[in-house]
């Protein structure tokens, strides 16, 4: 099963753009009537087939839609410091899509090494894992902003964490937050979040919390947050 | 708080190899007095202080011992197949390792495209994760083994489970396993178990268990797996 992310797609003939109608005809080979899956990242999916080879313009008919695919019951959303390693926060990026999770903020700390990111570059990231694990919705990438400027702006209306490391007999993350409800949660840089920050968030109704007992680095305290909230769901 | 690997440790005063004299004295410049962690790997962690700092041959000595350092009440044990690409069997190592893991097996199964991994080099990928986590557990590495010499020599006296994508209706493993339980889990590789192998598990006693409904790549599978039994046990 071969899907492309094609936002724009809005009527039954579909025409992949020149990169990925390459991918389709010249890397998988593909020909006339074959399968290709297409979303819009917004839940839809779409059976076509293949219409035209057309190696720069490979046109598709859809032949049947699911709406709402593999929609999730609950909403989460993740405010993470960029790693210094870029590897790691894009790692952080495709295991979350993997696993799940609706949006992503990348925020610039009073700890933070790296404070650029190449925003379309961490898209891309996503959009090849939403393609892998065959997702119907493309998590949102909100563009990096300083941790004053995220908190300034948030109005999240659901349960709202922080995890930290100067408490080690915090409340589990797997028993404060509930399945089906909206969650964001804050993952801290290399060397955690000021506690200047973790007082801005908890003024901000922000609840502190522990996910595990052992020392995690940001990307790995990421997938384990992500991976809670969606066990919490299965 | 620096955290050494030295599995040779016997006695109150111990001199760090060279690599590690270095890194000690060059790179970390500590100085004489300075405190130092040192672990061998089995659940002793010693706190030392600097005693001599040649370059070459920097000797510490045991001013405390901590016996079963954050010793877990569960035993986990991974079968995997070793990913194509093998950064992402190394990321599995380092995250399985911050999380928490006992003993590791990489597996060469019908479908691997990898059937090589060089042991030395994985090994030290983990001992780097057990240093950067702070833990006194060191997980064991085992030889690579073909799937057959894997179940021919497989004595596990625990819960053992097998994840695979051919039923996803199977039940989840978060619900299959218990807390504080010996566990065993095979991840197959990036084109599955065959069927074959699969039947084969279960006529060993393995139990077939979901991951979730997402399609997981090889070393999210694991990460997830170890994730869960992690969670149970938190």
């Amino acid at each position: 099963m071969h899907l492309f992310y094609t936002p724009d797609i809005n009527s039954d003939n579909y025409t992949l753009n020149q990169e990925e109608s390459r991918h389709c005809t010249k890397v998988l080979r593909l020909t006339g009537s074959d399968i290709i899956y297409l979303t819009d990242g917004i839940g839809n999916l779409y059976k076509t087939k293949i219409i035209d080879t057309n190696p720069k313009k490979c046109k598709v008919q859809v032949v049947e839609t699911q709406n709402n695919y593999q929609k999730r019951d609950y909403y989460l959303h993740v405010a993470i410091a960029p790693t210094k390693n870029m590897d790691r926060l894009e790692w952080f990026l495709e295991k979350a899509t993997e696993i799940g999770i609706d949006e992503i903020t990348p925020i610039i700390t009073e700890n933070s090494e790296r404070r650029i990111v190449k925003h379309e570059r961490i898209f891309k990231k996503i959009t090849s894992a939403v393609k892998q694990s065959l997702a119907a919705y493309h998590p949102k990438l909100n563009q990096l902003k300083t941790y004053k400027e995220f908190m300034a702006g948030c109005n999240f209306d659901g349960n709202k964490f922080i995890a930290h490391c100067y408490n080690y007999n915090l409340e589990h993350l797997k028993n404060k937050a509930e399945s089906k409800t909206k969650v964001l949660i804050l993952i801290g840089p290399e060397g955690d979040f000021s506690k200047k920050e973790v007082q801005t968030a908890i003024d901000n109704n922000f609840e502190e919390i522990l996910l595990g007992k052992s020392r995690l680095r940001t990307e790995t305290a990421g997938i384990v947050a992500v991976n809670i909230i969606n066990l919490l769901n299965s």
